[in-house]
């Protein structure tokens, strides 16, 4: 399994770069190859100040070897190895009208330390939408999309997962959510219902339908007007998606501290961010119109 | 204790102010009031858009009720009741030649939950300089404004909190220093060496010290010219201590995560940053000496 989902998301690698070069249209992601001291390694792709995107990596990589510390007592298992993979990839637009995007693909394999028996194994991932200005149209067809995805594999992943998406990426102190969601799911693990090539099955569906999920969104958003104002205000939220990402996102923490490749782990910082002391937008605001989504999720289909 | 610490932190939040805004010599304090709903409160001074002062916030608090459940664990207690006071400051200059500096004094006491007897009590604080550019007399200058504060007191604080400042502002996942430190010191409590009072005139003391180890410095650099590379330099730098509050700094994390005010809390970040994929200053370069010495804290005096 741990060949066929890493070959899956090689190839997806380059569909996604391929593609969102052809929808840049200028930049060209920037390739670096990286290894892990303790074992495996990455192939992180960045692009910067494209006509589109200003930042963005799109990132595989496949590490392995005892399981650090940290990441015991997070399990709540002792010495073990583990294996890891996945793609991870975030997208920061240039123009405030295209949201922000991140999506996560991955597979997780524990062993013994004796025999190297596998002692468990899982999928898990997701993709989530974080616009700065709320076009209810957009929102619908990412939710809509990553529904469809999900109703081929289960009736209820969808409410599911969508759900689980709206309580990992909240911003608890500042209570708001970072967008308006999407999918996140975690520990997807063989049962009598689901088996992992089950599993396989769902989990690459969603990755391949993140292209039609997010593209159609940027292609009629991209060459949309904005104003100083517009920027500011994207700047001004794009601060929150630093503080998620820094104060509650598990995986940044864990990169942080397992001696993962820092800046393969923090490209999905923005380029340009502001913090602004007590703001607020104005009553009746465009801005205003998003908050009051982000701090009620809303079921969108 | 409580009634003079907080009445020394009353009186220096306004010389302090007072003596930035003729230096900044446009832009005024804007003042919060704000209620702690499980006891005491604070007043936020926060200075946006000066000529000299980009962003910054000198605060001050007393806050006491039931010792949250998240300090319980830290300070490794069971439930009791707590009063904690003290100042912090974060000042962001527009010119990349002119050092961020972060300074902070707090009392704390802590009673049992039956009498309120006085269990256990103590004084923490410090002040750092994080430059963008090494002016080597300015960093010298710093250092040496606090030790005389130190010297007064005991001739081994200086090099003791020295130490300990460079270990508390480090950026682990970076392996570099926040800036190029000044005084940390946590837990000072009375012993047969220091009595509480002698503690209260240390603290004080390198309060006291604080406008004559940073005005200098901002008086000398605050007019030197800058160019658009300075200033992309300050911004990713910044990055870096937003990344150092968020990850490890314990009073933000604290703070977000036991109720406290977090405009008042979250102040202390920059108000423009950027994050660059794999910035590298140029070999030989300015950007470059300030990287050798944030990777190997040196002594200055």
């Amino acid at each position: 399994m741990k060949k066929k989902f890493y070959s899956y998301i090689e190839k997806l690698q380059d569909t996604i770069t391929t593609k969102l070069e052809e929808v840049d249209g200028s930049a060209k992601f920037r390739e670096d190859l990286w290894d892990r001291k303790e074992g495996g390694g990455g192939r992180t792709r960045v692009i910067e100040n494209g006509t589109v995107f200003e930042k963005g990596g799109v990132n595989i990589s496949a590490v392995h070897g005892p399981l650090p510390a940290a990441m015991q007592n997070y399990f709540n298992v002792g010495e073990v190895d583990f294996y890891a993979c996945g793609l991870s990839l975030v997208l920061h637009p240039k123009n405030p009208m295209v949201p922000t995007v991140h999506a996560n693909w991955r597979y997780f394999e524990m062993y013994d330390k004796q025999g190297n028996i596998l002692k468990d194994q899982w999928f898990g991932g997701g993709q989530d939408l974080t616009p700065y200005y709320l076009i209810e149209e957009d929102v619908v067809h990412f939710h809509q999309i990553s529904k469809n995805a999900c109703d081929r594999h289960h009736p209820e992943f969808y409410s599911r997962y969508k759900k689980q998406c709206d309580e990992y990426f909240w911003n608890s102190h500042r209570e708001e959510a970072r967008g308006i969601g999407g999918l996140f799911f975690d520990y997807c693990k063989a049962t009598e219902e689901m088996s992992i090539d089950d599993w396989f099955n769902f989990v690459t569906e969603v990755g391949d339908s993140f292209l039609k999920a997010y593209v159609p969104i940027v292609e009629k958003r991209k060459n949309l007007p904005y104003s100083e104002e517009n920027r500011t205000w994207q700047e001004i939220r794009r601060g929150r998606y630093v503080e998620f990402n820094l104060v509650h996102d598990k995986g940044t923490l864990f990169g942080l501290k397992t001696n993962g490749r820092i800046e393969s782990i923090l490209m999905s910082l923005p380029p340009h961010v502001q913090w602004v002391y007590d703001h607020h937008p104005e009553k009746g605001s465009e801005e205003e119109k998003l908050l009051e989504v982000l701090m009620q999720p809303k079921a969108w289909i």
